[in-house]
């Protein structure tokens, strides 16, 4: 079963950035950890600072993976262009945040993107991520 | 490992709510399906209507639990007293949402119990609780 | 042709609280004036100023009574609660206001519980609960 | 005892708009269900598109009149002219909506007539006008 | 073709007002380059600054013409009214403005009759109302 | 020197209304009391309850008059239309309140037809009207 | 002389909260530090969790005592139900704040129950119920 | 019958200001003017950049002089202290401004001082104050 | 004469998208209809998902074509670049929508790139691109 | 121990002002109370209304004096210039209010100086001070 | 080439204050700082809590000095009376601030009297003055 | 010492926009001013008009300068993803805009990126840029 994880701006800087927010582990930790939590699940990578090419990974999703998980990083408060991509792609789609928003500023309370998953999950750090695959197990299983 | 379940306000109801919002299942149902997919986890349940009951089942929590779900249902939007006992309870703590809050009413879009919890999941039906607790297991691992 | 009339918290103060908004009437005086008024009509009276206490006397009035009068007090402006709980009963609810709320102050201007019922009537002192008890008679004969 | 029941734009087009909203029966439809569930009351109607007017109309209801019904249509959220014509006018005023504005636009939510009369009612189709004779009936008595 | 082009109030003095804003045609002669430009249509003009009157007009359009043009002036930005009429008025509508609306006054950001029309054009000067008739071309034609 | 004075909704109340935010005099009164203070002045008084008239009444008034004084009543606050016609109208213009607009209602505070004319006066009762009269003494000779 | 001390959601957590906004004492402490500090005043103290209760205690109080200390905590920002039960008790009354809530959450920012009271004292720790307590001795007095 | 004129920040500079906002004259020559205008009228004029020395001025006022006229420059629009002054200075007082406020920045939107005053004028540059003295003459005679 | 069409993200989903909000056609056959309906345009099509490099097309055109028309799909919404390129660009501008905005989500009612347009059309789905190719006929004419 | 007592604007005018907001007494009398309740006290009293001088009356205070209170009349809505030489004045600060500002105009809901200071009182007219004064007693004694 | 230094209030306790936000250096450390890295600017340094001497020492600026860096301290956020002074004054003018105002609290966030200097700089402690100074000399000589 | 110098989107068609806000020089022309004026300093220019672009290179900085001067142009007010990025980039950072913000239009009010540099500068045209490389070499130095 295909899963493709989108990443989207800032997320390749995981382990610099504040850690009481993010967590400890970088972007290729996260990786490992879902691979070896799920290794029934075939997980295709991808991360991005590039709003646009964010809209065509999600584009091209529906053909090619079974599930979508996306932590769309600052693009979550801002972009109605991958709120839209999001909608049009009728798959499995969870949003995760790797910080717990609602302790956090002000313009990150509006939730744009995340109108266009099925759901979202805030606050867990890493873990976060593996809420985001085991639900998609549980998403598709029930299709 | 004993986890404290807390439902809120007509969850009682579940089944005979908007399905398209709530899911198909009944409080029961969704329980069995915990304790089916978490056999090493022992759960306690407990649903109130009362916003006072629903604080203090939240105080006696630390002594007894080792973590705890809650889904406090209207109250997450307006209770300060709930959000305040969470603060004050030192277990790791997810709050679930049936429903996609994002798209539903305004009046829903404050989310005043959830900066009490170490996070918060929302729009997985039924499968929101079985994340809940997939996450504390993560969560009380991690201690 | 049974009805049960729900009423919120400091309804039980009728008579002490300011004559210019609620009028003269006691809650006593307003059941008399119901129970004269429409003889054909068995009424059931509760008061309450428990707002979990008010959401399961709705949750249960679906299978008791034809119809449902509610003055929610405070509650009508915060309770996404007795809201819900409104909704899914699915019998003729009609919301009641002794007072003329847009004349009185900003934090009673929002009106929560209001969208749960079919209708609501304010500013008629005792007349707002008569008025109710007409409409019912006039939206269970149409169903 | 005469009875003005006026109304505002668009209620001349009523069977024809939403019938979600407003109900199936037009206005001669509820002028016919007044005078007969009313006998004793004795109606006079108008309708007008025309705020002027019914300003006017408004002006001239205390000295020919007893009680007064208005429905003011798309008046009610804007017309600061209708509102101090209500108010300059002593006699019983019903204000009435045919569909339950709460659940509505947002543009729909201020109401701005209603402050110049004794109480509103919204939502209960045809017989919101039902309604409003009832409580006609009362508060006349109770002067 | 019959269609019915509806101006609001003040646009009887085009061409003394600002030119920056609204072009330097007067309305006659937005008139006669529509009758010029669409030939084929058969226009009705109509001007009033009496929001009762654009409303009737509206109210009256469904029997006698196959499409209309509204440029509500002023009321486009208050009028509940006019909305409600044109939502109910079942021929293709299309709102047009001379002036181009986002670059003026706060009060003229909010549109509420466009949301009664098919769609809106805005900031062409009199170029608006040529393509106003285009567009009707073309959704009569759909029908 | 001819001026007109025109009178929006509900003015031609005046000595039945609030005495404490309008004072004591009718219109006529005020006219009189006009006449006699500036008996050099040539005056013409409308009054109208009716928003198009308004507007009409102001397109003329350039030709006619050599200055306008204008209490819109409770179109002040609502009518982009009355605001666009005065704007259009090159002669002094000076509007009038009786009453004092900011100890009155949250929706008596945003003054859209003020921004139409030279300047506004609010407060002071009949003398505002006066104090009107008076300026346009000082603004037609300044010219 | 017969004072109640009314005390809401969570203040039994005393001693666990976080220090820095609510100090060291527990309520048990901050009740003998009255008792010591106003031998001539005899106290009940109450604690609840539920809204409800607390309207109910302050219903009774009237008849019962001569004054009454409020620290509503979490209700504070919210209760409708407790501020017009607190208007309705015509004795003196005074709301205690450990906490400064002006340095505090957005939604600490409005007071609600605080208007049903004489006034309130806000940001002194266990210093603020001694400075209740201090003011009802002169507020009984004074009367 | 003594006046005294108030002059706030700034307004020692009149001349070398905006003169499309505050005209062409100075200080001094508005003070000719109003001399000249006003023979019968005995004025005092104070200029002050500094808020305390105003509130002290208007504190001075009730015991010295029939009448005030203020133009509280930049102070008007934020100024909770001379609006207290102002409203326990029991004379006729008259707030004037030589610019056209409603036609400028938001910041001079808000008008704090003038409830303090019997009323204000805005918009007529030196005539404003001409006005400001007229309305005195009627004001004080009224009384 | 050359015109360059530029679409915004997602807009190569057209067909895919919400029927209601975007009709049933794809790109490609508007790109057909614009050819066959304006013959003696030439037009160029470009679609991106990248806010940059929708800059750039836009910065390259002023001198390459005679006209512009642009649908920036989400980013009409919050792009402040895309905004300040077309208001660089001294070439006709129309922006044109498909869906009807003013009846969609509350994000998508502010609109930062069209006030660097000449104006925009909104609502008419296909139609709205030859609206927009009809009206550059009519502006480029002008020049 | 000495006290300083900062009093600002308009405080000079006690007993002129409305006594249901403020009290009956004189600022001297209620000085007077001050000595004759805390006799250990050693005050210094103070009032200006002079932004400036508050100020710098506060930036002496903390080395001549052990506490302070503060009664900042209107420039507590406003002074962020007060608010901070406060915050950086390392002694015990009380905050006072005679009236109760919850139930007064809106201008009056910020509160921009008590937060530097420890605490406020407000809404206990002279007993504001008394409680202040109280308060002073403990907070020093606790250091 | 003569320069003024304009500091507003709190700024003489510059050492004193928070030094995260502030920095470490005492006002007459800064000015040391000044003259020594410009030695070829002769500074004038002025130090005022009072809003109006600040207005006056401004309004003599343009005679005597050729350039002028302000810091209004708590006054940059609220003093329309600064700002209108600093409009008047036609040298050049650069408004700075120690602290990084963006990052600190909401009413340091609106910027009243930047808008009447040439630009500001924000954030970079003593820095901020230097850079200010260093502006100077550019904007000068551009002249 | 080597300086990165980012440009944000429309930057490269300085000199063709508009002038009054931008100045006249090109960014070729700003870059040679600032290589002149700061012959120590070794500049690297960018510039981009996409916004992930601008994110890398962000990233990057920190390994190869020893600081960054950013324009992020119309990035500034809405890109959570820059500021992301530029707080985890742990070199001195200065934004510097070559207009005037605060006398700009609504949307440019609210700065994002600028919290996460060390502070910014506003309004000196090319000046700005000249001021951040100054503040450079302070920032460098202190640390």
């Amino acid at each position: 079963m295909k899963i493709i994880c989108i990443n989207g701006p800032n997320l390749n800087l995981l382990g610099k950035r504040d850690k009481s927010h993010y967590g400890k582990l970088t972007l290729t930790k996260i990786e490992s950890l879902l691979r070896k939590e799920f290794p029934k699940l075939s997980f295709a990578f991808f991360q991005s600072n590039n709003e646009g090419e964010i809209v065509e990974k999600i584009q091209e999703a529906q053909a090619l993976y079974r599930g979508l998980i996306i932590n769309p990083g600052g693009y979550a408060h801002t972009s109605v262009a991958i709120r839209d991509a999001l909608e049009a792609c009728k798959i499995p789609k969870v949003e995760v945040h790797l910080s717990h928003l609602v302790n956090r500023e002000e313009y990150r309370q509006s939730l744009i993107t995340a109108s266009g998953c099925d759901g979202y999950i805030s606050g867990f750090k890493e873990n976060s991520y593996l809420a985001g695959a085991y639900l998609l197990t549980k998403l598709i299983k029930r299709k």
